[in-house]
């Protein structure tokens, strides 16, 4: 008799896509049975969930084969635990992490899923905390890397620009540029997140996107001019604040469109200008199609939490219940580091 | 007594800065004595004067240091013959280039004037025609050569876009990716045009940009995507055709902006997702920042000319008098292959 008959399974499935802002309204809470694995399964007992701005792009149909079907289970990457297995090498009590869900069990074969073929079940290395691995050592650290090691290139002594830098990607991009030699400006929403950045992850400035000006303010801060900027929220305002302040060569990462995900209308053109006239290169950033870079990414990220040069900073929320809370802080900036959902 | 005492030197002055589109009436037509060298400088007699949409620039006020002052002559990179000289090392009988002037003749020295500090008055190589040293072995010609080998670097069996294709630098880029092995698609202003960079060029295909629909054509003609554009315009709604049809790691290659410098409003946002999700580049190209590279890209053009596998194609204007409507004409996309007047 299979360990988890009998069990209930808590599960948010999407009820209604969203038209704009993401919702608890968008979600339905259902209770059912926990399944029994087939052949070549198991079922994973979920412990943490990641909340990412991308997210939301699986509750589109127009996503296609990665959209989640009205009724199906929200789907994220999470970390857990094996309760059950019919699938050689995985034993009750492994730590995994892969496609799972916004519930209490998943079941689950080892085949790679979604587009781009990544992210299969796999076993959390027994030095990885579980947490660790699906936010500052999962996607979310690998983006920043990425984004940063092989877009920005931060050098000693250049000014590093970061949008949204308390949140997973800015905090951990930011960090990276420090122990480059950077110095560090970051743009986060509200007085709080900018002290927060400054104290709890040794930036050497911030500026409060909410109720300062930016373009104002960097000529404050850097009035020779940004060298790279790391940004996450493709807010045509805010580009249009930056872009005439990098320096010639300057580098702009493109790693992140929260305001797009959620349907903000851009407003005004793109300051062509001044990459032409600054040969300013901007480029971007998609850590799902660089599989190969992975390991690199998780050894170098892994090395820098060792030695205390980067600080994994969480936001974390506990109880299944509030999954569509969660998300949704990702999008109003509510959350200071990575958002995890602890269940 | 001076060879010239007693020419008249025809020359036309900034009479009124453009709000918008420049035209004739920006300019007042004079006629005065050709002046005396003073030691160190010569009289160059202009023969070939460049004209490129830059040229605008020097009619701004914004333009500082290289802005023409109101009564001053207007400003343009030419080529030559040293009429009188108080300058060792020049001789009457030497064609030269530099920064000369809508004028018969010009009183110069062989410092670097503007900014940035290039173009001192120089001689033209003898293997050179004074044509081509202001126009494909000119700062035009240097400029499609950074873009295409630096950022585009086009690749054999890669679908290369062009816009402004029939201009001086697109007609030059186009052609330089077809020497990579790429197929080149252009886009240009007009039927003739279309035809011209087709037959005249040999691009694979043209794309009528004025009464044709960008996106639905290239879907036609790329179906797979586009792996590099090569843009000349930084016109909006043209970049919102192209950018989505990017192909992962695509490049585009921000070389002029046409639409800015007569003043056109920009609409529409810029399209960041696809750059994200494809890992696009897109970087600027400003060749006057390149000095250092101008003698590898004048060996590399030249040696393409004289192989037979790169066509400089030239508009050629007659007369002094025609200088404002030469101008005029690379703004309103009339000019075929780079724009020149021989006076």
């Amino acid at each position: 008799m299979p360990a988890l008959s009998g069990s209930i399974n808590r599960r948010w499935v999407l009820a209604k896509r969203p038209a704009g802002n993401v919702s608890k309204e968008n979600f339905r809470w259902i209770e059912s049975p926990v399944p029994s694995p087939a052949e070549g399964q198991v079922v994973v007992k979920n412990l943490w969930l990641s909340l990412d701005p991308t997210q939301i792009l699986f509750t589109y149909e127009e996503s296609g084969e990665n959209s989640v079907p009205i009724g199906g289970v929200m789907r994220c990457i999470a970390s857990g635990q094996v309760a059950e297995s019919r699938l050689s090498g995985f034993a009750p009590g492994d730590i995994v992490q892969g496609w799972f869900g916004w519930e209490d069990y998943t079941v689950i074969d080892d085949r790679p899923q979604l587009t781009p073929k990544l992210f299969p079940l796999t076993k959390v290395p027994s030095d990885v905390a579980p947490n660790l691995a699906v936010g500052t050592l999962g996607l979310t650290g690998i983006a920043a890397y990425l984004g940063t090691m092989d877009v920005a290139k931060p050098r000693p002594g250049e000014t590093f620009v970061v949008s949204s830098a308390a949140g997973g990607v800015g905090s951990v991009a930011g960090q990276i540029a420090k122990i480059h030699g950077s110095r560090v400006i970051g743009i986060a929403g509200g007085k709080d997140r900018c002290e927060g950045v400054v104290r709890a992850l040794g930036f050497d400035e911030a500026i409060d996107r909410r109720s300062e000006d930016i373009g104002a303010r960097l000529d404050e801060l850097c009035p020779d001019g940004v060298d790279v900027f790391f940004d996450n929220n493709a807010l045509p305002s805010m580009m249009n604040a930056v872009l005439p302040r990098m320096r010639p060569l300057g580098r702009v990462v493109l790693c992140g469109a929260t305001q797009y995900y959620v349907g903000e209308q851009s407003t005004g053109g793109m300051d062509y200008i001044s990459l032409i006239m600054k040969r300013v290169r901007m480029e971007g950033v998609y850590a799902n199609d660089c599989g190969d870079r992975f390991p690199e990414a998780r050894r170098a990220l892994q090395g820098w939490i060792k030695e205390g040069r980067l600080k994994p900073v969480e936001d974390v929320m506990v109880g299944l219940e509030n999954a569509p809370d969660a998300l949704q802080r990702v999008f109003t900036g509510a959350n200071f580091g990575k958002q995890l959902l602890k269940i």
